[in-house]
């Protein structure tokens, strides 16, 4: 028995088995114009999902800008260590850089066959549930959450940070200005991938260009030897405080390695590619990582060449850029501005993947289930809301610095690599252990055996080592300046998972209908139908409450004798013989003796008795109405809600004070 | 048949005539202690009324506060404007009290005849209203109430005004002290009017204890002609800018009418008193003028004996008080440490007089019914807090400025003056056409002829013209000031009271059984089930369903056809044979399918055919649980409220989480 697909709006009553009979019923007519088709655009059905799918030069535009983005400050963040030891250490930054870039290649390898093992997703989230478990799942989780709101954070403040130093009168509006640009992203990405890609692509190459030009001009300068160094070279601020030794070394390392954030981006945002998903989403890595480590080597290697000094006033990337073009040019001030513009794009990557690994733990059960719901225009919309507010809260309270913020970046990213990669290399483990020609099912991948499982796994192993380091470096060197903060936050936020887990869980067996027999057969219906004054309203109540059985007593709280007395003789009149209680109340209260008394019944039940308060609720024409009548149905609802067996139902009475003369 | 009285714990069951039971329960036990009975002290009942009223010499101290204050600045604003014709104008300030003394006779003998006609409550209002109409009765009532508010701000921020010129370090505080100080008049208020009398009137005879040593001391010594002048006297700060005129003396004249405002206060409190009411009343309002009376010719009087000066930087009263006691002693301090305290307790009359008024206006239906509901203290608690709300926004938007809230004030007192005079002329007119022994039984008081009622009208009339003329001067010589916000708030208020009004008057009609036949009775019930998915919440509502009627349609909003497919198996399984509807949604709309559904089938409804949605709805164990689901049945009660004839319950299944293991 299917549910017939593609039909249109055909009423198909089929008769089954088991007596029951089911219609199906498709609404083809879209759903009404809105104000916020105006704002994200058309509702896009569900059937359109495979062309909302975005193919490798968007997705390069789309998942590596944040990646991308690093160059524009990795060398520099390398240079700034080394000058702890004299501008001579300057010498080691190639070098430096070209350890990074090999832990780059060992990185992407590893995501490519990540990427095609897993090709419905396949972030450090799936990897490490698939292959270390539920808890180490959830830490790469929290780590990979917490690094994207931080991303937005990040690229956000510092971008605006940029244009504060181009337009100083923006100086007081930066926490707002900041707020109302990552709401712009979030607008434009509730429009859907395929609509958001299109619109970053143009930055997105923009900046692609304009650094290939400068590298490539540089290079073509140094080359012909009319390079120089740098005219005017800004002043280096940072105290020569220490030899050369290999802790330096490690330390220019790790803060260079924040040219590797970023990388796991396309790993998580699979199932935005167009098919063949894991064929486009690999070449799409390679490509970015290639793209990456060009730019990065070359960057570095010329700032070297140059002898360009990091500066708080003034940035690597403009010494570097001014070099090359001899002076401050258009093509000076459009590598500026591409570079802004980059730094602001990398929020985009994070709204790209927050909302899809979000939604994939929620769907295990450890965040709001409403979180894998897809919106009008099948993106997680309320993954990229939650984005969205979290990053402003955390603009709001850091006041939008880039210093404040930047601590408590990149420990994520490196926890959610070395998982990632710990968790393949125990996948190679298991691949190594299997039959020829057996396959394994799991959740996210299949296995099957192949003959070079040692190196992979080896490959797998070195990086998941080296991440593993420089996470624990970033950790300890940055401890004090707001590292403590995530080395708190996610084990917070993976108590938190569970806790929800829990609740999921335990509410799914209460509900659970395996091992449950008949629900209980009700036996007698009491209905109990309270009585403020007795009116059309009421009548209408008292109507619909005997429908239900025939067991009704109303019940009126007296604060005042004449009152009650009134509500006496109408309901003589009125009241179809039905039992009214008065509940005199000395103290004035007026719901707590009608609790008291329902309560009192309530307790009197059989096991199978069911009880149901009818309460009278005339419904007036506006609603701000309501404000001039007490809400004796809500407060009923609020104080009952929590007793088993009591159900209470509404009946509302319209009036329509048009038609009154 | 009579409820019966007085009987504790009886179950009464009283078969009638008509065939209905009743059954009259009282309850004896008191309600529980909370929170509440801790701030404001334990329910009473309501049968303890006769003993929450409070006597004459409490009486004075919460109803004469306001007027008493007066006394505190009505001299020196009489000199504020007749120095603006230099010092020789000062020698007209005491003839002007004389004159105003003589208002102030006039108003109160009008209030006196006002107090023993109306026993229940002799305000403007109720005067107006028998008297004059209800348009008149609702601008008294909104002029009343107004001014009540200001009475509030404007002394409180008085108040605050002299401890922040004691200690300048508040300065910054003022509003938030302010605030503070009006919820705690509030919470006192709340206690009910015994206990909050009982608290007050130790600072009111304070206050008149100090005062009349220093009057008293003063006289004694410019009888024996050692009093002399004031040493040091401040510099006047006003510039000599005009000859004496008659505009100018009217216009010192209603400046020092200021001290008739609060004359009112006892009229509007009547019920407060202990019976016999009308004779304490009365007698409370006699002691009150006079004591103001004197104390103001007094001043006034001694003020021009000292040569005090008026001035922004030092009271009358402070010149008046140092010279009687001849410097800066401990008498000196303690009379305006007692003129700062009862400037603040002025706000205390505010508090007893704008919740029995506003209650008068809700009984009427010119209000929000809520406001005649006396809280668990027997008074109207919801006018208390509503006053303290509103005087404390009023603070906050004029950041406590007396100087900015002044000029708002007064305006209402004598509009109201000016209809309760008016008003009570036109009762010595109806009285004066009555024959002798005629009596006239009106909602607020017994009309009898008595034969001096000309002369009576003539009073009453002669003391509505004069107050109408200081009202009119009021407006016109403070309009730029602020007083045209009461001339555009007053008109706004009684066009709200009469829309509240017409709300009131057409649900009364539409609810009205008068001329109303039977209901209708429901031919056909149908029931709709909304079901997410199959769960023992869902079979509990099922059960339920099943009860009210045969015809119970089960509707599934599908927006994943695997989900779709399982609801059914499940449905099949589970669902006695109930019919299953199966919406898809394309654009994964969740509540807009299944509205649109119930709208279709409610328009194919026959008039008599009943609709219900029953919504099964699980209950968490804690409420923060909820965000963990999506609310469905609330949602459905807000788009269904105002569709006639649709029936929403709930039908709760509570989890208990703890119980699983």
């Amino acid at each position: 028995m299917d549910i017939p697909d593609n039909t249109l709006t055909i009423e198909t009553s089929l008769e089954d088995e088991g007596g029951g009979n089911t219609i199906v019923r498709r609404q083809v007519k879209g759903p009404p114009r809105r104000w916020k088709s105006w704002l994200v655009g058309r509702p896009l059905a569900t059937a359109d999902a495979p062309h909302q799918t975005i193919g490798k030069a968007v997705g390069l535009a789309v998942f590596a800008s944040d990646a991308l983005s690093s160059t524009a400050y990795a060398s520099q963040e390398i240079l700034v260590i080394l000058a702890t030891a004299g501008t001579v250490a300057f010498g080691y930054a190639f070098p430096i850089s070209i350890a990074i870039v090999a832990l780059l290649a060992v990185v992407t390898i590893s995501y490519e066959q990540t990427i095609h093992a897993y090709p419905d997703g396949g972030g450090a989230y799936i990897v490490a549930r698939d292959n270390l478990g539920e808890m180490a799942a959830q830490v790469a989780g929290a780590a990979l959450l917490t690094d994207y709101i931080l991303t937005v954070s990040v690229s956000v403040s510092s971008g605006v940070a940029q244009l504060v130093s181009a337009f100083p009168e923006l100086r007081d509006l930066r926490v707002p200005v900041a707020v109302v640009m990552v709401l712009l992203i979030m607008l434009i990405n509730l429009r859907g991938v395929k609509e958001s890609g299109a619109t970053f692509a143009i930055p997105t190459y923009f900046f692609l260009g304009t650094m290939f030009i400068t590298v490539g001009v540089a290079m073509f300068r140094y080359a012909s030897g009319t390079l120089g160094h740098v005219v005017d070279p800004p002043h280096l601020e940072i105290a020569t405080t220490q030899g050369i030794t290999l802790f330096l070394l490690l330390h220019a390392f790790s803060s260079g390695t924040t040219a590797l954030t970023g990388v796991e981006a396309i790993s998580n945002g699979i199932t935005a590619f167009r098919e063949p998903r894991s064929r486009s989403a690999g070449i799409t890595l390679v490509w970015m990582s290639v793209i990456l480590g060009i730019l990065f080597l070359g960057i570095t290697f010329l700032a070297g060449a140059i002898h360009a000094i990091p500066s708080e006033g003034e940035t690597v990337i403009s010494q570097f850029a001014r070099t090359a073009y001899g002076g401050r040019g258009a093509l000076y001030l459009a590598t500026i501005a591409a570079t802004t513009i980059i730094l602001i794009m990398a929020a985009n990557t994070a709204y790209a993947d927050f909302p899809r690994l979000s939604a994939l733990v929620a769907a295990d059960g450890f965040l709001p289930r409403q979180l894998t719901y897809r919106g009008s225009r099948l993106v997680f919309s309320r993954g990229i809301m939650a984005l969205a507010g979290i990053a402003s809260l955390l603009i709001i309270a850091f006041h939008a610095s880039v210093t404040a913020l930047i601590p408590l970046y990149a420990i994520g990213v490196f926890m959610s690599f070395t998982l990632s990669q710990w968790g393949m290399a125990r996948r190679w483990l298991k691949i190594g252990r299997l039959a020829p020609r057996q396959e394994v099912h799991e959740r996210g991948s299949t296995l099957r055996y192949e003959s070079g499982w040692r190196l992979k796994m080896a490959i797998n192993g070195f990086g998941a080592v080296c991440t593993a380091i420089v996470m624990v470096m970033f950790a300890v060197t940055k401890f004090h300046d707001g590292a403590w903060v995530i080395v708190l936050v996610i084990p917070v936020l993976v108590l938190l998972f569970y806790g929800i887990h829990r609740h999921y869980r335990s509410i799914a067996r209460e509900l659970s209908l395996e091992r449950y027999g008949a629900p209980p057969r009700i036996a007698r219906h009491r209905v109990i139908l309270p009585v403020s004054s007795v009116h059309r309203g009421t009548l209408a109540a008292l109507q619909y409450a005997r429908t239900l059985t025939d067991d009704v007593t109303a019940v009126h709280v007296s604060i005042d004798d004449a009152d009650a007395a009134k509500v006496r003789r109408k309901w003589d009149a009125w009241g179809e013989g039905v039992r009214l209680v008065i509940l005199e109340s000395p103290y004035r209260l007026l719901h707590e003796p009608l609790l008291e008394y329902i309560e009192e019944i309530s307790a009197a039940r059989q096991p199978n008795d069911k009880l149901t308060i009818v309460v009278p609720q005339f419904v007036p024409a506006r609603w701000w109405h309501n404000l001039l009548h007490t809400q004796t149905a809500l407060m009923l609802r609020l104080a009952l809600l929590f007793q088993p067996g009591i159900v209470i139902t509404d009946v509302p009475y319209q009036i329509d004070e048009s038609e009154t003369p």
